[in-house]
């Protein structure tokens, strides 16, 4: 059965494939930075999710956030510690970033469903 | 039986209430000071939510806008004055925000019509 | 029957009809040069409607993407020369615009399907 | 002898004047509506200013903000008006706008300034 | 002697250098990135310096509006043809935008100076 | 003898005082939270330090960045680490972010200095 994490996902995959079917060098290049640019380096997978949240959320983004909540979640970060992350987005985005926390709050729920279901 | 306003209000209680459940200072500090920002000062409500309407449309936060039409008609402003306020928004902001004109215009149409049946 | 294309215009058009006739002159005539600055110039059509598909983009603004979308269909744009036009977006504007890419493909593919069926 | 007032609208006139005289249709359009949408309507002149120097402070547009502070000022606003509606562009805006809230409060002052000289 | 298009110059060629010369292999592919995109394709290379100075202006970025007019003004664009470019970006982004417009008028004359100079 | 660093933080704090002087509640508030939501918490000093960097650099305010760079340096993040901080900040927010990420790098090299010199 269907759930908001599955639905993001398989829509998120089927337009990146198509995308990626396109073949435009430039699009297919910035999608393969996306994946080197979080990968562990001088900093470790877990900060660099939780940069990938804030960068999202002040930029209000709803599905780059959701991407990067499911991320956080399997890099093994709590709840705590993302909701600090969010509360710094908070404050420097300003309170036009409030409607995006309903919505990230919704959806971590939805991911920490869906992980105690698997 | 729902309408629009309703369900904005309703989502927005709901996801408001489990954020300030969280507990997170900064989050809820941030939510205490939106309640004070607009009480009347050296400005009167009616003009600070007009203010608070021209942040949220040129920041192109549809949530923002619903919230603050709403908070017009209470405190009494007319449909001409918000669209006044709304031009303003336009012409600063640009026709990049035009699709949220319209849905602010319906939105108002919504909380009027929700007023006129209470 | 309807599709994608069809329910936003239809939105669209009875929304800027409602805008209209409220007789806001600052929206009005900001209405008017919308329709004023993407006319054949020194720049041709298809030129002025590719910036205003990457102004669009970058900006993030679905519904205009929308809009630049099917008015370079219109114009005779081909797939390739939108997507390279999209390409200068994502990469001007970052990750963040991909979401919008997603969709902007996806409505694409609806705007040839409709012109295909007409 | 010059200070930050004269020096920001000398630039700003003879910049204008170079626009102007170059007669895009659509340019200059957009600079009449500029002082058609702040002219005295169904909201005074007071609170329209207000509008557009919060508008352009939640998009930290400090020239913006410049113009829209003197112009605030020539229409009789007191400070503490002005700071409140700087407080909710701050709130709305986050800590971002911080920076634009120092030039603001020190273009302010010489705002005072030139006025008592004057 | 210096002059503004040789001193914006000269300092982003430093700095570049210097970023480069720091080896993150992200912003290094950025950068390369930055080149590929705007090369002659199916959109040609007038074209895409057009979209480049629209995104960039209504984004507001100062440095992105200077590179671009010298590029365009290198491609061979006429002043009209960048002014046409520049007033769809002053529509789409709004009065928000005109400081820039001045801004990038000035830079304009500024780069059409060098070229007769040389 | 003066450095940029210096004049920064000087204009900074001189700033800060006259806004804080004002005692408008809000404002002040906002201030208090900026100190509060940067300490050690479920996320350390340094990992804020970094939210704090890149939430600045995407959303392109300088003066926010020099601020985030010299705590960072302060909270003992290496170059290293500051500049994978930055590089997801410039793949997320697009070249856009490039002539920030010029002067960041120009500001990181003052604060190294400075602090030599002490």
């Amino acid at each position: 059965m269907s759930n908001p994490v599955e639905e993001f996902n398989s829509y998120r995959a089927r337009m990146n494939d198509a995308i990626l079917a396109d073949n435009n060098k430039i699009i297919k290049r910035i999608f393969n930075l996306d994946t080197n640019a979080f990968a562990e380096g001088a900093l470790d997978k877990k900060t660099k999710e939780l940069l990938g949240l804030v960068a999202s959320t002040v930029l209000r983004c709803d599905d780059c956030v959701k991407y990067h909540l499911e991320e956080s979640h399997k890099a093994g970060l709590s709840k705590e510690e993302v909701v600090e992350a969010l509360a710094i987005a908070n404050l420097v985005g300003g309170t036009i970033v409030i409607p995006h926390l309903r919505r990230a709050y919704e959806y971590w729920d939805a991911v920490e469903e869906q992980a105690a279901n698997q």
